[in-house]
């Protein structure tokens, strides 16, 4: 065997990470307005890309790289950054190297397929079009799990593991049976003795061009940087770092919602802010880039709902947005406005929820998810369940497949077990926020509007690490604890109490 | 030697094709709004894309085609169209391979060195910054002219030759020498007897999203497709295509220039034009996207400039524009605006130019370019034959290296020999109008604003073969003559003599 050094797993990395942004590249284009006729053209380069980067990660030299640093003498021989990226490379190598090539193109085929049949299934508000291929997805995804399950208690749980390191089913029931009983005692409250605000300011007409100065502006007092990325036009809004110096945001409008785009950009920024700031060490490395997407969430969700939902900033902030518009805001005092823009009620769509019911939408599909895994649900019966579990949990009811079970694309692209990294990312957000209060005067500098010790600290505990630590990892290191939904509980009681006069 | 295929063939083409559309896609968003920060990403990035296509292009496989179909016997074993895109292949992969890989490495940093030089000293004004770097860059080029001579009469002649198969320095001279006195006899008559036009009109202000609402409007009365392109804004203006149905074009504006938008955007749409309408049969192979620079210019001037300076043309199309801008142009009469349209000065900056003094600033890229390659020229002495010729040419004399010798990248990135195509382009037009002035009552049609059978004409005679024919056989094929520059002189002596009032 020949001797193999750092330089050739950073090569190989590399080469991957420069595959990767290619991709990715391709990916933004793709949705942010490349020409209509253009589809099959790109579809058939984003295969070639995704081939290209399947070899550079499972091909001849993928193989020796494994099974060289494999051995712990040679594993020895690299630097500690270096034997920590082995480790990702291996696991990743294993997961995709286990599955028979066939196998995993045929997945990739449902998977387009899935999303086409989904497309399709929309258009006619029809299930039955959809829930065919949906089966088939499931039914792959059940043999690579056989393919992927070591000793994990139950096959979902060799999902979830994949998307966050150390999750299983019996920690997620248990932090979701917290969050239901917990949510559902304050919606019970705020129904039972609250005082329901006056939202109706918020469809005013703002617009689109200034909507659009104004969050360019304000993501830039929450610390993205104006020189790393830009922001486009979309219709699912999304983040997409090509690398730590282009982490590009998109965002979609509507002149009489100017809160989705407020909200919206605040999100995304938060994503390109993780992005923006990891270290440089780890440029070209799956530490750059496949980082977990609850933590990922967690940043977005900092932005969006622990800053941007936060009565303490609006006090700094709603100034500048009355300067800014002042026709639609001139006349609303803060308290108003604040009140208005936390007003909460259940929704069909998981992206339209607000963040006390957001989590509700997710418990949803977990245990659907967690059914179909574990207990072989039958697909036919989903829909039926995903609406009685609307009913249920959040007291309403889809009329229809479009604002029920078809309004999400993950499971049409085979991604299962993906859903909860989304609540997690709540919590995460608020344990954060909690501990960052314990070393700085928080309240004060969202009042004061000085978001820098904030923005530095999150650098300092989160985003320099980019995927180089696990979430757990870094949630335990920057809070002290492993994850307690208490404090995510704790905040919203205070919040809502507040907005509604309890 | 195993026996190969067409399909061999076909598949290391596609996949040269498509590293290309990868960095074609990386080239357009570089120019059109990246990230400022991300400058050394995206250089990474695009010298990682065009190493692999280094590789595939002539790697082992390439090698093994080259010596497998390079034998009479098995080239005749693939189909006429496969046979062409391997002579096609060959061609490419010898001028590639017979430059050793250190040699063709240390040119390309030498010509991204050379554009930051070019950069550096545009900055300060001062091309003693730039010399040493174009230097060495004509040094190394002399040097691959060594590897790729076989009987081309002179040094200079191997570069025309590749980009313009069976361009010679004995034809170039010929042609170039009666545009020269052409051009003096019209210039010196309209100085002469000439009256001329006011075109003050054309300063004033025009707001950019109104240009761009008229321009992408007008575009597709021109063919252009829009399902098959977009619009975006860049400061060199330029069309990427990245497949024929993704055929994307730029432009700069500014509020009182609006024919620089007007022009430069139909210019860029022809183009565009060219890139939408190849073949579909050329998918994925060099004829789809190699297509010589002559031709494809002359169908962005064929826009430019023969319609888009033709008074027929402007007969339909200024009422248009009248209702588009009625501000700016409600009280212009047709006449008064085509005589200020096609105003004629001379300046120091190619890309501002009029048709009528274009060519001879080509003209002088040319003699300097010639005289580098055979009879070496020192490059210390440039920037004075430049001005000398600016002043014997147009009468006019660069009083700083901007507006001089330091406007043009071309020869900062290693790119000689390819100036002359500008030209042609212009001379191909002309005679392409005047071939299908046999055919069609193109004056009426331009009157009536039924621009769909030229459209035609030039689908069916040029665009659909991509490059699959040379510039010579198209020409050909299409006017039954060879190159005749009297055709352009000719209109261009009509239409100024009609603005002129000569």
């Amino acid at each position: 065997m020949t001797a193999l050094t750092g330089q050739t797993l950073r090569a190989n990395l590399k080469e991957q990470a420069l595959l990767e942004e290619a991709m990715a590249l391709a990916g933004w284009d793709q949705l942010t307005g490349m020409p209509q006729a253009s589809g099959d053209f790109r579809a058939e380069l984003q295969s070639y890309l995704a081939s290209r980067y399947l070899a550079v990660a499972t091909g001849e030299a993928a193989q020796e790289l494994n099974k060289y640093f494999g051995q712990p003498t040679h594993l020895a021989e690299l630097s500690t950054d270096d034997q920590a990226l082995f480790k990702r490379f291996q696991s990743d190598y294993v997961r995709d190297a286990s599955i028979p090539k066939a196998e995993y193109e045929a997945f990739q085929r449902l998977a387009s397929q899935g999303q086409d049949a989904w497309t399709a299934a929309r258009q006619a508000d029809d299930y039955q079009l959809y829930a065919p291929v949906l089966a088939k997805l499931i039914q792959a995804k059940r043999q690579f799990i056989r393919y992927w399950r070591k000793d994990e208690a139950t096959p979902y749980d060799v999902l979830l593991n994949q998307f966050e390191p150390g999750l299983t089913v019996d920690k997620l029931d248990r932090i979701f049976d917290q969050l239901k009983t917990g949510i559902a005692d304050i919606r019970q409250q705020l129904k039972d003795d609250g005082v329901e605000p006056d939202a109706s300011f918020l469809q005013r007409t703002v617009a689109v061009d200034k909507q659009r100065a104004y969050v360019w502006e304000a993501i830039q007092r929450l610390g993205y940087d104006a020189q790393k990325g830009r922001l486009d036009d979309t219709i699912h809004p999304f983040m997409q770092d090509l690398n730590r110096n282009d982490a590009r945001i998109t965002t979609r409008w509507s002149p009489n919602d100017y809160q989705m785009a407020i909200l919206g950009v605040y999100h995304e920024a938060g994503h390109g802010l993780f992005a923006q700031n990891i270290d440089s060490k780890w440029d070209y490395t799956p530490f750059n880039k496949g980082i977990a997407m609850s933590i990922h969430e967690s940043q977005s969700l900092f932005n969006e709902v622990m800053i941007g939902r936060s009565k303490d900033f609006w006090t700094s902030e709603f100034p500048r947005l009355q300067a800014a518009w002042p026709a639609a805001l001139g006349d609303i005092e803060l308290e108003q406005f604040y009140r208005g823009w936390m007003k909460t009620a259940p929704t069909l769509i998981r992206t339209e929820a607000d963040p006390l019911t957001y989590p509700l939408h997710i418990i949803i599909r977990y245990e659907i998810e967690k059914a179909l895994f574990n207990d072989d649900l039958p697909v036919a019966d989903l829909e039926k369940l995903w609406n009685d579990k609307y009913e249920a949990y959040l007291g309403v009811r889809p009329d229809s497949a479009l604002t029920g079970i078809l309004q999400d694309i993950h499971w049409a692209s085979g991604d299962f077990g993906y859903f909860p990294s989304y609540a997690l990312g709540h919590l995460y957000a608020a344990q954060f926020l909690q501990a960052m209060e314990k070393e700085l005067p928080v309240k004060d500098l969202l009042q004061a509007g000085n978001l820098a010790p904030l923005i530095a600290w999150r650098r300092e505990h989160v985003w320099q690490y980019g995927a180089s630590k696990t979430p757990a990892e870094i949630l335990q290191t920057a809070t002290g604890e492993s994850l307690q939904p208490s404090y995510w509980l704790k905040l919203q009681t205070e919040r809502y109490a507040d907005v509604y006069q309890l």
